[in-house]
């Protein structure tokens, strides 16, 4: 099975969550990246391309180009990722729909009401996949929550409560990421609210599937001469009757990007927090509080589906061993090339190998003479 | 920058930590598999290596052809990995050093003695690399303990408490994974102290720079019938004084990878445990206790040099995001090519992006109207 | 100096926050117990007072009659402790001022705005005490919130969380402290709101010392058939432009009685949980969370004023003492009058302190033996 | 039933361990303080007799007179606590026990083996009772964990962690308590090991009701110049079988008084630690980890029998609850008497009441409202 061919806007140097995307593309090799119009500044858009391994014709100067020529290719790209700000989502979106490609786009949807029609039209019209990338809902556990709700783990939901507080945003930030999520020419009307409130709402409904059918809201902006707000409480009533609150904020001192869900209904209750996104409790109502773990017992087969790898590995396990790749990798360029090798490799070697060899003999040894003191030297 | 060229002995169909191999050297975009022996049995290997896209003429049936073929190439491999068990380490590792290729190689290093001393011959003599995957060091918490106990903020360590403690193998187990662990013949002398013991002790002397000099152990075989140890309790005396504990289980029933390390010096103390990996407390002595989390406030250089993402999103956050892009796949090759769809795709599109517009603006126009309720309807 | 002299006026048998009434005023040995009027049904009141020891000729059978008599007394009470239900609270509250005695009552209140206007004009009139037991500002480290914020630590203080959420009432429950809490005869018009939510409004406004000025609620009663609300979201608008956000719920399946304030800062931010109490997480801006203990390293001088124990000894240290204490009491009876033994005492003796000196010789021999193997056998 | 009449040997000012002991004895008012030989210094004996409501009559200067006489009075002690340093447990024990006076004695049993000795023979003679304060013991949780091991929830035992780690003596502390407990001549021959190690051990044995059969140690005294242990690491061989390791220490920084257990079983383990005394994890085998609470969810009648709280109030909600009715005290004593009231006092009164009276109103006011914003002002 070949990889798709993706390509994507935006992400160029300086971006965040471009990166991530990237990342996240490669860990199932299931996609491979051949095209991109990275950067709204030609220049940095050829150059973060060719950083990329992108071939240089298919780095793009602007997105309406490239979603011509891919869709004229006989190896055109299978999907668009944009990753660009919320105003210029719409845009491309429409453009590469339009041009008969899939499209991958970062959330929220888009700045305004109108631009969100406009993808909604050209999606309609062109019959393309349009996916959201609400990332929280890849966690195995929320999807696990998601199948106990449905099946009737917790009975008739009653209240469900989502929170999704940071602090970064507590003073004014000058720097990339800052500034466009809190210029409403960007990032919509909504500050706080598009950019973090959204990813808590989706979360609410994705886990439960029940839809809100009203709201009713407090917004504050508390830092002096910020234009969106930075701080958001509502009030929730989903259909069926069950009642919500939901808190977004990036002014809330003490946290880093702490987005938690809870949901009691007449049978149980759920409590899952993404800093921590290994474990979540369940309490069928009555019995003991149960903490069930990604892919651990009691797993639902919704929480099996997307291990990639086995209980306590924390997802981040992965992340640890790439980092051995990652200077391996600078050892050997260093070794067969000469490249400089870069700050701070430690990486275990052989001599630790040995070490270990070591240590397994004098356990057994130890062990073996009643625990006496055994030596370590070589 | 030209990826890398990755080469595998073992990890075909059924093994584990093959696969982690692979995917952490997706992450980063340094490597590229191109090559593999993936299992003893040819048949299963050139099936495995297929699934992995490697190219028919590099699906090596051994590892000694392999690594003649793939040194006379001009593309040949960078690396090989060795992701065996502990019984075919030495061999693959010797035939790849002489051939001139770097190794990089699972733990424990080999299963004897001899076979350990085999491998540091030939690396001497071949001057290649041999980097060996003891996976814990690459966590950015663990680089930024060293880094902190290297530069003084603990003080001279005093005490030293290493736990990695497991459950899976508290009844007989029956599974590959189980099987060649409780082998001797392939897992060598040592059962748990082999297999989880040297991770334990690697960490605690790659975090505090101290080589353990004497240590008095106590092993059990609690499993009837079982030819290797599976808990192991060991006294640590290490030089200039420190001393140690290490435990190591497969029988403590209720921990599913309990890694933890405790350091404590005469100004100050470390704790940080794998299952929670973003996380690690210390405490400078008659001061707070605090939590420095990965890259965040207080983070040293080390700290922050394998950062992927932003503090608060959890190493792990990357692998939900994949999950999407898994899915994206599987929706767009179901889309283009009738490829049947997998089941549990969940995946936000394009009505979810709607539901985000909708709701940012029902919490503005609600908080404009002074928290009037407000519909969410379409 | 002598203990005061209390009276109580509830808490018979049955009867659940009058017996932690009496704990708590031992505790300190600033108080004793001598008269009351238990219950209503003048029986049980009688047979209550017998059992708590209070002289015959004070076990009243009315509050009426025991505010007169104590009143006349030259060894009369110093204070009665109201500890009915609410709607029970004004008449004895009244009786007692009028009569020159201080009050210490439990909340809420009462159960109508009638019977709090009464309560106040008798306090006003009659210049005694009225002390309002909402026992969770009388954690220390509550205490040292309430100070932290007050000198500065936090800044100004912008957005504030109180939640307190337990599940008892998820169902229909039949016992006495369910039903009048679940009458509004008894208890007022508000159930869950005024039960516990009283006591979330009060912490909120103690620890940040800022009134609440406005509010915006959503109150539901999700158990088929109760008069009264079992869930509370409310909005909260503080004096100076502080937003808040409090839910109180008793149907929140899988909280046992989960009391949690947060409060954010311009400068910090604090977090405190009751289920918890000897721990709170102070952040401030832009440096590593810390855990901050009861009575340890960071502790404020109201944070020490009302230590018993030192920290790491949790408050729940003294009760656990205290069962030593329960248990040698009812070994001596059994000993000295041939009383029964209840069932369940394991109180440690002498073979412990026994085994306990062996254990100490054999550390000491085992270590001075180079950790040889050292026998614990008598 | 009348409380029993305690004397104490010990506890005069200063002490830290006689207050503990009395506030216990206290709390279920089973007991009541009359007689004691407070200090070896008559001055501050009678001094502290007074503080605490001694009759001058009972206030002793040496314990000899003190079992002398209150062996011959009708109304004598019931029992005497012995709170002194480890080397004055065995000369008032056996002065007691020969009078006939019940001995409740302070842990670790003595200094010495011959003090031990002299103790037991003075018992077995007597035949009184003689109870050790191995205070842990105390806790519900601990109760419910001895319980569960001995119907065989956890199976048969196969290893059992115990740690006790503070970090109070990391360096020389110069204080009435660090000073008794690191002179040999006071303490014993064993510092951490006497102090907190035998607590350590005892809760082993007293929850998994194993004698440990054997040992291998490793002690140190890290601080320079310190005559006593600090540190203290154990290798343990139980009956039957079962393994343990115990680490005891007081220069682990990092730590205030961090006691926990874990005991591992073929069918399950169990985790408490009594800085959280309120949850114990327990995890069948297979099954998900469950978080059991003091008297919540899945109690077993051992965990129940001590409750004085419902779950989830902490024990610790009833030091909160006397500090009420202390400071209580305090106010009404300033008002009746004149006396200085002292400072931070900050005890609710009437205007938290008649606020929470105004948040019900306004909360049901709101949502009947459909969440209209309500002022709160009088």
């Amino acid at each position: 099975m070949r990889p798709l061919r993706l390509g994507m806007v935006g992400g160029g140097q300086g971006a965040f969550i471009g990166g991530v995307h990237r990342i996240a593309s490669r860990i199932d090799a299931q996609w491979q990246l051949v095209a991109g119009a990275l950067s709204s500044d030609p220049a940095r858009a050829r150059a973060s391309a060719e950083e990329l391994g992108i071939a240089g014709d298919r780095a793009y100067d602007d997105f309406e180009t490239m979603a011509r020529a891919e869709a004229a290719r006989d190896d055109g790209i299978d999907a668009v990722a944009i990753v660009t700000p919320n105003h210029m989502h719409a845009a491309p979106a429409v453009a590469f729909l339009r041009a008969g490609i899939h499209v991958i786009c970062d959330k929220p949807l888009a700045a305004t009401a109108e631009q969100a029609a406009q993808i909604e039209a050209a999606q309609a019209e062109s019959g393309r996949l349009f996916i959201l990338t609400h990332n929280y809902t890849g966690y195995p556990l929320v999807r696990q929550a998601r199948e106990m709700v449905a099946r009737g783990d917790l009975g008739e939901i009653r209240v469900v409560h989502v929170e999704y507080v940071q602090d970064w945003l507590a003073e004014e930030v000058h720097n990339k990421q800052a500034e466009w999520r809190t210029d409403p020419a960007r990032s919509g009307a909504g500050g706080c609210v598009g950019d973090i409130g959204t990813h808590a709402f989706n979360l609410a409904s994705y886990v439960t599937g029940l839809s809100a059918q009203a709201l009713a809201a407090d917004l504050d902006a508390f830092v002096p001469g910020r234009p969106v707000d930075d701080n958001v409480h509502v009030m929730l009533r989903f259909e069926g009757g069950a009642k919500g609150m939901l808190w977004a904020s990036q002014v809330a001192t003490g946290n880093e990007n702490a987005l938690r869900l809870r949901v009691h209904g007449t049978k149980g209750g759920l409590d899952w927090a993404q800093e921590s996104p290994n474990v979540m409790t369940y309490t069928p109502l009555g019995a003991p509080k149960q903490i069930l773990t990604r892919g651990g017992a009691g797993a639902s087969a919704a929480g099996l589906r997307h291990l990639r790898v086995p209980p306590g590995h924390p997802e981040g396990y992965l992340e640890g061993f790439a980092t051995l790749y990652a200077e391996a990798a600078s050892l050997i360029r260093h070794a067969d090339t000469g490249a400089p090798l870069p700050e701070g490799v430690h990486t275990p070697d052989l001599s630790d190998g040995l070490a270990g060899m070591r240590f397994i003999a004098a356990c057994l040894a130890s062990s073996e003479a009643d625990g006496a003191w055994t030596s370590l030297a070589r």
